[in-house]
C-alpha cells in the first residue's frame, strides 16, 4: 500500500535524504505536499520528481515566481504560513518535519492536531512547545516519529517494550570539537574551531551548539517531551565516535543500544517506514573495523550549557523556549565576531534569569515569547558590545 | 496474574538464579515442578521454599530419599526421565529448561510438544536437535525464549521488529583467555591456563569451550536455529569486555545491541517475564566508568572450531551432534591431561569425516547418534593415547 507523503522543507538536507529514501521506494510512498522557505527552483524541481499536487513557498514574495515554475504540472502553487499549514493538515498520512526553526512551529502543530503520523526533524516543535505539542498529540491520537539520530535510536530501542519498564534514558553526544581540550582553550576558541565538528557534516550554527554541547542541552528538553520521563531519568553520555546513537536501560538491568554509520537516511528510513523497515544505501557498519568505542561522562565545569539546559527543562514553563531564543541569538553573535564562546552561555544563563513569562497556552504564546527573549539578548548584548 | 513455572535442572546455577527472582516477585510466580539430576536434599529445600507440587530427580536411585524428605510436604515425589517429561509437559505455562547436556533433550521435547513457553538454557536442544525442536515449535505454537546471554541479547534486540527486516545477527565472543595469545601459547596450553575465563566465572567444560571457542562455534548454530537465518547471515565478533551481548543488524543500517553486567540474572529475569520485563538486583552498566569496548574480528587461524562449526552448521542433518559429541569427550580428555589443547579440535574435526548419519529423525535418532560418537570418539583417543 502507497503511504502519502507530505514533506515541509522539502530543499533542505533533511527532505533531500527523504526525496532519496522515497524515490527508491517509489511503490511505497507517493509524495503529495512539498514546501520549501525560498528556493522556488529547487521546489519546482522536487514537484516534477514526484508529482506532488501542492507546493507551498513559505516566503510570499515568491508566490508568482513559484507558479509561473509550475505551469504545466498537475500541481497547485501556494505561499505563506497559512497554505504551510495547509500542507501539514492535508491528505498526507505521514508529514516529514523538517522547517528549521520556529517556522515549523504551526505546521508542525496543524499536522499533530489532525492526527496524522508526524517525523520529527524540527527541533524547536519540541525544545520550544513540548507540553503544547504531546497534549496535542495525545488528543487526536497523532504519532510523534524523531528523526533526529539521538531520539531515533531511543525510540528504536523502545519498541517492543512497555513505557513502564524503562528506567533511564541515555543520549550518547560526541562532546563536539572540545571535548578534551582544556579550558583556557575554550574560552579563547573562534568561530573556525567551533564549526570543525568531529564526526557529522552540519551547518555553522548546529555546529556551534556541538562546541557548547547546547544541542546535547536543546536534545535532552526534546527527550523529555517526547518519551515522558523527568529529568533525573535521563543521562547524557559522552561517546566521541557517535556510532552508539543512545541508549535505554530498563528495570532488568538490560541497556539497549542503536548503532549506525553517521547517514540520516537511516532514522529517516525508519520514520518513512515506520513500525516496517525498508532498505537504504547507508553503509554497513563495521565495529571489527572500528575496533573502539570511548565513553565518557560530560564535564558540566566545561560545558556549563548543559547544566543550563537541564535547569531549563527542570523549570519547564516558558525557560525552554528563553533557552534556544537566547541561544541562538548568541550563537549569531558568536559567529559574526561580536562576543566570545564562552559569552554565549552567559548571555543564555542571563536571558533566563531575565525571563519571567508564564507557560505558554498555544503556539502563538511560544512564538511571542521567541520573539520577546530574541529582541532582548539583543539589546542585551548591545548592551555589553556598544 | 501468577505465571505457573516448572524448572527443570532446579539445584544449577540457573534454577538458583530463577529461584532467586521468583522470591522476589511471589506475587507474579508460582513454581509448580522441580527436578534435580541427583541432589535431593537440595531439591527438597527448593520444595519448601517454593510450595512446589511436584519433585523430580533424574537419577531413580535417589527416589526413596527423595519421597522420604518430601513426607510432610503437599509435593509428589517421581524418579526416571518419564517424570521429567512429566515435570516438563504439566501445568506449567513457563517452562525453566536447565537441565545439563543431552539428558535434557526429552523433557525439553515435552514442554515443546505441548505448546509451552519454554526458556531455554539448556545448548544441546538447539545444537542437536535445532531442527526437531523448531519444527515442533511450531506445530504446537511453543515459544522459545532463550536465557543464553548472546541469545537472549537478539531477541531482546528482535522485539518490535519484522523477522524480515533483519539483515545479519551478530554474536559478541569474549575471544577468551587466549584472545591475544599466540599460536605456540595457545598450542601448549594446560587445563589450568584454559578454564581461567576473563569474565564469567563458568564451569570447566564451558571454560575450555571458551577457550577454543566452541562455545561460540555451538552458540552460531543455536542462533541459527533460533532465529532462522542463514549461516552466512550470523557474524562472530570479538568484544572482550563481554559488555555488548550481541547485537541485530537491520536492512535499513540499523544495528540494535543489547548490553548488560555479566550477570544471568538479566537473561532470566526477561525469560521470566517476557514480553513484560521485572526488576533484578543485577548491577546498572555505568559506560562512562567502563570507559572503553573493544571489538575484532575473530583469527579463524588460531581458533579453528569457529571454522568447524560453521561447517557442521552448513552440512547440518547429524554433524552438529557429531560436532557437539566429540567436543565434549575431547574437553574431558584434556582435563584429565590426555590430549593436549589443539587436539581437541583435531578430534572433533576427526570425527566429523568420519560420521555418517542421517539427519536425525527423533529425540531417540539424536541420542543414539550422541552415543555412537561418543563411543567412537572415546575409541579413536584410545587409538592415539596408549
Amino acid at each position: 500500500m502507497t503511504r502519502k507523503i507530505a514533506i515541509l522543507g522539502a530543499t533542505g538536507s533533511i527532505g533531500k535524504s527523504t526525496l532519496d529514501l522515497v524515490e527508491r521506494n517509489r511503490d511505497r510512498f507517493a509524495v503529495t505536499a512539498v514546501t520549501a522557505a525560498t528556493n522556488v527552483e529547487a521546489l519546482a524541481d522536487i514537484v516534477r520528481r514526484t508529482n506532488a499536487r501542492f507546493a507551498v513557498v513559505a516566503d510570499e514574495s515568491r508566490y508568482s515566481d513559484l507558479a509561473e515554475l509550475l505551469v504545466g504540472t498537475n500541481c497547485r502553487a501556494a505561499a505563506g504560513e497559512e497554505a504551510l499549514v495547509e500542507a501539514a493538515a492535508g491528505d498526507a498520512e505521514l508529514v516529514i518535519a523538517a522547517i528549521v526553526g520556529c517556522a515549523g512551529l504551526r505546521p508542525v502543530m496543524g499536522a499533530v492536531e489532525t492526527g496524522k503520523t508526524v517525523a520529527l526533524a524540527n527541533k524547536e516543535a519540541l525544545v520550544t512547545a513540548g507540553a503544547l505539542m504531546t497534549d496535542a498529540a495525545r488528543a487526536s491520537a497523532a504519532t510523534l516519529l524523531p528523526i533526529d539520530s539521538e531520539h531515533n535510536a531511543i525510540f528504536q530501542c523502545l519498541a517492543g517494550n512497555r513505557a513502564e519498564d524503562v528506567s533511564r534514558l541515555i543520549l550518547t553526544a560526541s562532546g563536539g570539537p572540545f571535548r578534551a581540550a582544556s579550558s583556557e582553550t575554550i574560552d579563547s576558541a573562534t568561530p573556525a574551531q567551533a564549526v570543525a565538528h568531529p564526526n557529522w557534516s552540519m551547518g555553522a550554527k548546529i555546529s556551534v551548539d556541538s562546541a557548547t554541547m547546547m544541542n546535547k542541552g536543546l536534545e535532552l528538553i526534546e527527550a523529555h517531551y517526547l518519551f515522558g520521563l523527568p529529568s533525573e531519568r535521563i543521562d547524557i553520555l559522552v561517546h566521541p565516535q557517535s556510532i552508539v546513537h543512545s541508549m535505554v536501560e530498563f528495570v532488568d538491568g538490560s541497556v539497549l543500544a542503536q548503532l549506525g554509520s553517521a547517514d540520516m537516511r537511516i532514522p529517516i528510513a525508519y520514520a518513512l517506514a515506520w513500525p516496517e523497515r525498508i532498505a537504504t544505501p547507508a553503509q554497513r557498519l563495521d565495529l571489527g573495523a572500528i575496533a573502539r568505542l570511548d565513553f565518557e561522562a560530560p564535564d558540566l565545569a566545561r560545558f556549563p550549557a548543559l547544566r543550563l539546559a537541564r535547569e531549563a527543562l527542570e523549570e519547564g514553563g516558558a525557560a525552554p523556549i528563553v533557552l534556544n531564543a537566547a541561544n541562538e541569538v548568541a550563537v549569531a553573535s558568536f559567529l559574526a565576531g561580536q562576543i566570545s564562546f564562552p559569552e554565549i552561555v552567559r548571555l543564555v544563563h542571563e536571558a533566563l534569569i531575565r525571563a519571567e513569562y508564564g507557560a505558554p497556552r498555544s503556539i502563538s504564546d511560544v512564538l511571542e515569547i521567541d520573539r520577546v527573549t530574541r529582541d532582548r539578548a539583543k539589546a542585551m548584548m548591545e548592551a555589553s558590545c556598544p
